[in-house]
């Protein structure tokens, strides 16, 4: 049996949450644990997790490798993989990649909407690409085992990213701007060089990403995945739902503003509509995976497919991503002279 | 074969060193990272360390758990093991412990000299034994695996820990003081109490905890050793030497004064002899480890004591030293009900 897993949550994380997961039978997610904050900060928050994992054995504990989600299946939890949606995490200190590494960070998002040190967002009016330091921070990334995230980039900087990277990169939580014309959704040019490069896109549940907004129809947006499938590869589409249960409206102000500016940024908000907004009525928690299973398999796709969707291909993705590639041990190289 | 170990250098790392350490068939070495540095700076140091393990993969590599020492014989390199000398690098946050845990962490000394927020050291003329937070963290050090090592602590602090640790805590580099009066060496009632709870006591070849200072001999260590062992029992004694290979003089100045003092302060040295000691003739190196046991086999000891002493038993106090206590799983509570 395939495992079923989420590739991008940030919610208000909380005992309720995490028994959701086990009663949702979701064995493992990608969490996010950091925005703007620094290397310092960042790793407050993974004392956060530390003391979670401490409080609820039975329910979670941090995933590591690939094979963790096989241990989560095994033992009745939901194993935790860390993701960072923005590189202010590794300041401006590229070995801090690997240090991050080590603590379990698993993702990094290269830019999130704005400009970084490394590449540029979806909301900058100019696309860099990859800077100097983000084609360096890119190849320590392929090193050490940390996947590439470009949900929030921009075009070229995706691109460019897929491009270089020598290990397939993810966009974690998007969905086809050629169904939804939202700055953050991708093009499909975006969509097939990932594909062909052997990258992971999720599909996100948030709103703002979804044709019609909270309105929109799970079979509206199973169909929509079924026609992202066709144009990307069964095999390169999982599920990112993006899910921010419980947050209070101060941390989507966080995830948008952060420190960089003094005035308001409403991101995919506006002024009217500044807060969170209201999850379709088919996916409120980590119980409706089920829903979502069910609505691909009513517009047709065969079961194998669903499962593939639902968890086997971002299994086979962290199988690729996670594990630094092996320096030659003594042995090796003995082997090969 | 039972593996060689040192329980504590600081050398001015190069792979001059690392190609000693092999030259002189060392498995294992307990290095120190860190003296008075913040969490921040702490993690610079475990930067400059990932570079070393990149760039000298055939010579070295970051030992985490005791298998690694086994690792280290079978691929013919050495297995370098993090230590603190000072809780600085937890700054006032026990989270720290568990994330310096997770970057390969092993021991942590509880003071430096001076008093610390855990407890005093050698050269405090109050011992306050722990204090609350110190209490604290030896539990929290405990969880996770990590050594409380007292080798610059107070009598009455080393005595407490000794107490409160649920597990053996260690003296990597020190010897008795009945031997030679130091500040730094160790009383029989310490070195007693350290051995009937399981602890380790390592033999420190840095001249000012020898009798004699530089001009110590080779018989005069050795038999020291073999009635200290008489002392604490010969399962409870290893080596720690101390090594502080090719350090500029402006090294043992932060070890001693770091940022606490705008005065100077000699520590063991003096106005007239501020810099680091000479070596004894008979160990200026990694190669010299073996007339470290031919020594000990010189003053009597059997063979077996002597393979404990040089090896033998840092792999068992790392056995039962580096692992977290495991978590209650699903399976074991359904066990235990």
């Amino acid at each position: 049996m395939t495992p079923l897993i989420d590739g991008l949550q940030y919610a208000n994380w909380s005992e309720k949450v995490f028994s959701q997961m086990r009663a949702g039978g979701v064995d493992a997610v990608h969490v996010t644990i950091t925005y703007h904050e620094t290397f310092r900060e960042t790793v407050l928050q993974i004392e956060r997790w530390n003391r979670w994992f401490e409080a609820f054995p039975n329910l979670i504990f941090q995933g590591r490798t690939a094979a963790d989600v096989a241990l989560a299946r095994q033992t009745g939890r939901t194993a935790i993989f860390f993701g960072a949606q923005n590189p202010s995490c590794i300041e401006d200190d590229i070995g801090l990649v690997e240090i991050l590494h080590s603590l379990g960070l698993r993702f990094m998002q290269l830019t999130y909407n704005n400009q970084s040190l490394l590449a540029s967002g979806c909301y900058e009016a100019e696309d860099t690409g990859l800077t100097r330091m983000g084609r360096e921070v890119v190849a320590e990334m392929n090193r050490v085992g940390m996947v590439v995230d470009m949900s929030h980039s921009a075009e070229r900087s995706t691109l460019q990213a897929i491009e270089h990277s020598t290990r397939p990169i993810a966009i974690t939580h998007a969905n086809p701007a050629s169904w939804h014309a939202a700055r953050r959704n991708k093009s499909d040019t975006v969509l097939r060089a990932l594909g062909q490069s052997g990258g992971m896109l999720g599909f996100s549940v948030y709103p703002h990403h979804l044709k019609g907004g909270s309105a929109c129809t799970l079979p509206e947006f199973c169909e929509m995945i079924a026609r992202t499938a066709d144009l990307m590869g069964i095999g390169n589409v999982g599920i990112g739902t993006d899910l921010c249960q419980d947050q209070p409206d101060s941390v989507v102000e966080w995830m948008r503003v952060g420190r960089w500016t003094k005035a308001a940024d409403y991101g995919e908000g506006s002024a009217s509509a500044p807060g969170f907004p209201p999850m379709p009525g088919w996916f409120a928690d980590n119980r409706d995976f089920g829903a979502i299973a069910d609505g691909l398999a009513a517009v047709g796709m065969a079961r194998a497919e669903v499962a593939a969707v639902m968890g086997g291909n971002w299994l086979r993705f962290f199988e690729a991503g996670f594990a630094a590639r092996a320096l030659a041990t003594p042995q090796q190289t003995a082997a090969r002279a």
